[in-house]
């Protein structure tokens, strides 16, 4: 598994000749990193008595951050995963029309799982935006920067992931996949405006 | 040293009570993933018939990007190091004149370096911005997304360490030296601008 490789094993395979790992793990990663900032805001915030009143709502941010940080950890190897599936499906062989025509759905369908990845993972790193603005405004204040970094790490993420996702739904036939998926797309198009306001939360 | 630790482990040290590794730290990653993304989009080009044209140019970025990846991996540390630096100063003895002078001169002395390490992270980070217009202008066309999330990976990475720095620059009573780094910090202030002219290269 990817997370398993140390900073210095997995970044030299990412830039390395092989098209796996790439930017959708990259993505996975940058959630992840901004999922484990939050969490640090909150155990800097807990059990401090300046933030007694925040206590528990900062356990609850802590909880959920610590399972998503985890759980973009293991993104990273299912958009890795998710890639390689499409690349499998087009070296099918294609010598037949019955052959042509299992290569040409099987790579629709590995198209389109390699899109619903990345749409998650853009999804749930869309969601870190609210724990880090929380963090921000009612954490710790001597870690304020770490909610803020955070904030960059999962528009980063956000955004990185839906290139992601584009990429692979101009190859794909099925126009109501296409526009359910754009819809849910654009549900997640204010994410600059969302990191500008949080951002904006402090003067520094 | 942090390089050598699992994203796992890595991020699970990054998300816990302690105050180092943070967002600084988190920073420095940020910038070797996006150079490793600019390593790779060059590997996918380099050799390939229809980029020959370009080959030498993504061989030199090449070099520079898998440089630049290393560099950051150990500034990972450095910026951990350097913050650590400040939190030791803080716990000098003060009971004395004498001790009081050397316990503030330290502080001083330490935060100025818990300036410069996140300010150079951060003039490195912007350096890669040339690099991923590059690729994603002439590199090879189907690993353009990855350029494009190298690209929002360095503009995060100088945000977040200029943060960095500007935290530390509130404590530091040196004027000639705060005038120095605000100045430095301000060449670096057409990061998103930079950004959002690369991402608007390309279509998606």
């Amino acid at each position: 598994m990817l997370q398993e490789l140390t900073l210095k094993g997995f970044t030299k395979k990412l830039g390395s000749k092989a098209p796996m790992p790439g930017g959708g793990s990259a993505a996975a990663l940058s959630a992840s990193v901004s999922a484990s900032l939050v969490e640090m805001v909150t155990n800097l915030t807990v059990g401090k008595k300046k933030y007694k009143e925040v206590e528990q709502e900062m356990e609850e941010i802590r909880n959920i951050a610590e399972n998503m940080r985890n759980k973009f950890l293991n993104d990273i190897d299912r958009d890795s995963d998710s890639y390689e599936g499409v690349t499998i499906a087009f070296k099918l062989p294609k010598d037949t029309e019955e052959e042509k025509n299992i290569r040409k759905e099987k790579i629709q369908k590995e198209l389109k799982n390699a899109a619903l990845v990345p749409l998650e993972i853009a999804k749930d790193a869309y969601k870190i935006l609210d724990l880090a603005e929380k963090v921000v405004l009612k954490g710790n204040q001597n870690a304020v920067t770490d909610g803020l970094v955070a904030t960059m790490l999962s528009r980063t993420a956000v955004l990185s992931a839906l290139y992601n996702v584009k990429i692979n739904l101009i190859s794909i036939k099925d126009e109501e996949f296409v526009k359910k998926i754009t819809f849910e797309m654009d549900e997640l198009s204010d994410v600059n405006e969302r990191e500008n306001k949080i951002l904006g939360m402090v003067e520094l």
